[in-house]
């Protein structure tokens, strides 16, 4: 099975179901979120930490909501491994993507799922329990609910790095190659900003910034990206202008004509 | 008058009308976050700038609540300057603290309302519009409400820098060599975060992170998270140890303790 033999009925019952999970996911990411003895705990050596708790919690309650509802279908998370399935459709999961910022209190982590088939990923939620924020993507929806309720998801125009607005978690993953790579894009946009883990990619799919460049990702880290940027009319790829693999290197723009920039200025610098 | 001439009755006004000044400044500051013209506009050189004007109706809406309620008190506001006053009390607001972040749509960004006196800032607020979290310290009070309801703010008994989390907006702001200084703190450090802006400030006192380091800042963007993370239990000095003054050296901890560990390493540095 691939995405374009889905019927309507089971593009709705994706629609619904990537929903659910992430309703579940919500309470167990938030039970140790700001908790006091988060850090107290979590310097414990080999004792029992509290973030590797929620994230497995978590993982957990998804993966058995899955397993209910689509026994047929493989699974992918960051904390239980990869479980094999017959239709061709596989979920991937980061349960708490951004967990040294979760650690620190702030809201920019995020619950991440998506439905990828050969092609790759085509659904994705980047929920975030804290601020009540989801930004979904695929299957002919683009939408973010929030505080200022639901609105589309749509991502700029703008055509020049000068006027562009770059993103990373940089200055803290990557190789010095690649940061030397990253900072020749840095210098030619209007402004860059650090450490908003998932949350950068879900300010780009909405249209409020315009260029995340990482390295060092995991699948896993990517694929919900990947389905709500694509759903919103932004690009994601490697560094090379491929299909994101397993370089662990991504750049994801809002438009074709500003991905070409920055790619080239990405290439220049590591050739 | 000072804080330690205040009446109860006096001290609950204060109170009170603090969270009414915050209370106005949030729709004012949404009018235009992430509005889809924000950044179009904001391109225009010498045009229209939402930024500044959503700055600017917030700041003026504060002021003319204060006009009416404390016409004696002075008033010291980032966009609209100085108007003193004969009480010996002053205001100082910074409308929208963080303006790189909201131009970004980042949640991070946030609204900054302290009262001093000639000892300095005694009662602050640091509001976040778009999440609904008040953090809210000083004469007798220390809390934050937010989507988790009400709790105390408490700042960290964090022993030592190994186990302690670190954040500022480094590396963008600072000297060469306030940042050599710093790197001396983030060396020895768990972990660091950047580009939070005044919500930072908000974790510290909250007791999620321990150290904020900043240099290159205003008086108007420190004086309210100097109220909040003191009636929290926290410290904050310049880079000498001293009040903090013009220097726009910060170094803000969770205890003493702290404070003083991470000082010795940014004197250390600058010698």
């Amino acid at each position: 099975m691939d995405r374009h033999a889905l019927t309507p009925q089971e593009q709705a019952s994706f629609l619904g179901l990537i929903e659910t999970l992430a309703d579940l996911a919500r309470p167990r990411t938030l039970e140790w979120f700001r908790h006091p003895d988060l850090n107290a705990q979590n310097k414990l050596s080999g004792g029992f930490d509290p973030v590797t708790q929620a994230d497995r919690a978590t993982e957990a309650a998804i993966r058995a909501c899955l397993a209910e509802q689509r026994p047929q279908d493989a699974v992918l998370g960051e904390e239980l491994g990869i479980e094999s399935g017959a239709s061709g459709l596989t979920w991937i999961i980061d349960p708490i993507d951004g967990t040294r910022g979760y650690l620190a209190g702030t809201p920019c982590w995020g619950v991440l799922i998506a439905l990828a088939d050969a092609e790759g990923p085509f659904l994705g939620v980047i929920d975030q329990p804290y601020i009540g924020e989801r930004f979904l993507g695929g299957l002919g929806r683009a939408c973010v609910t929030g505080p200022q309720g639901e609105k589309p998801l749509k991502t700029r125009a703008t055509e020049t790095l000068d006027a562009a607005i770059l993103f990373t978690t940089f200055p803290e993953i990557g190789t010095a190659a690649e940061r030397t790579a990253f900072e020749r894009v840095a210098a030619q946009v209007k402004l860059t900003r650090f450490g908003m883990d998932c949350y950068a990619y879900a300010l780009l799919a909405a249209g409020h910034v315009d260029l995340v460049i990482e390295a060092g990702l995991n699948s896993y880290d990517i694929a919900a990206p990947i389905a709500v940027i694509e759903a919103a009319g932004g690009i994601v790829t490697d560094w090379q202008g491929g299909p994101v693999g397993e370089s662990g290197q991504v750049i994801a723009a809002a438009n074709p004509a500003l991905h070409a920039q920055a790619l080239g200025l990405l290439q220049a610098a590591s050739s």
